[in-house]
């Protein structure tokens, strides 16, 4: 349970941070992306949203009900583009917030047990999964897309850093798929 | 003038982002590095803040003051050590937020030219840079700082996810010296 817990705690903040970091920023560092099929900050909260509705909580209740007999439900990874279209950046940084805060309600509602936690599920691609790594990935991804907005961001400023460039890490970072 | 802004843009908002992602959250996501000779998140807190003290404005002021005549001051990449030592991150987050401010304010109080903009310094190791370089590295050292944070802190879980760390793009950055 206190895995559980330190899971919670870094869920609960995510957003809010993403708020304070993003809301009201100048769109060229918020609509900007990496390149052809890559994507911006702006892009990167759709996913995030699209995550608390098709991936995170309907993959916990499907080990609940069904454990491994069941594999999740499929999840589109662009499944976000059309969600966000029309929408500006404060609109789908509120909605994350709420979004999340209901997740994390239901979460908590739950009151999930040691043996529940342990309980295994069917991932498409990766075989058994626990419900208690699928809840640890849930806090990391998070922390990869936090990575991910960034990398992005400083993109954007390669050229104005010139030379500085060669002490930025983050302008080294090869994206690892993420 | 306008890519000032867009720097003062991200100046003014990282240290509240990083305060709502960080503040009392459990010190198993915020007091641990990535091992030997690495910082945790808290270290990384108060690296910024030494940085706001020793570096950013001090060589604003330099390059004003004497151009690429003289280089600047020079800096010490553990300083931070020292200074947060019996510190609480809490106390560390509004020390941020309290010189980020002050800092801004001295910032835009100079109220920098184009030409001001173009003079060139001396960084002691990179040779000539100019102003709107530094300025332009200072929110890109954020944003280093940010990512280099995210990954800190997913290190903290890369057991607990199991076989999901494929899939987590910040589980294979190699730090890029930072």
């Amino acid at each position: 349970m206190h895995d559980l817990n330190r899971t919670i705690a870094l869920l609960t903040r995510t957003p809010a941070a993403l708020d304070a970091l993003l809301r009201d920023l100048p769109d060229e560092w918020t609509r900007r992306n990496e390149g052809e099929n890559t994507w911006s900050a702006f892009d990167v909260i759709g996913h995030l949203i699209h995550c608390e509705h098709d991936d995170w909580m309907p993959r916990v209740r499907t080990i609940l009900a069904h454990g491994d007999a069941q594999p999740f439900p499929p999840f589109d990874r662009w499944g976000h583009v059309k969600a966000v279209q029309g929408k500006s950046l404060p609109q789908l940084l509120d909605e994350l917030i709420r979004i999340r805060a209901e997740n994390i309600a239901e979460l908590r509602a739950l009151n999930l047990s040691a043996a529940d936690l342990a309980r295994p599920g069917r991932h498409p691609g990766l075989g058994i999964v626990t419900l208690s790594e699928l809840l640890a990935t849930w806090a990391a991804h998070d922390l990869n897309h936090l990575h991910q907005i960034a990398r992005v961001m400083a993109h954007q400023v390669r050229e104005p850093v010139g030379p500085f460039r060669a002490y930025l890490g983050v302008m080294q970072c090869n994206a690892h798929g993420a």
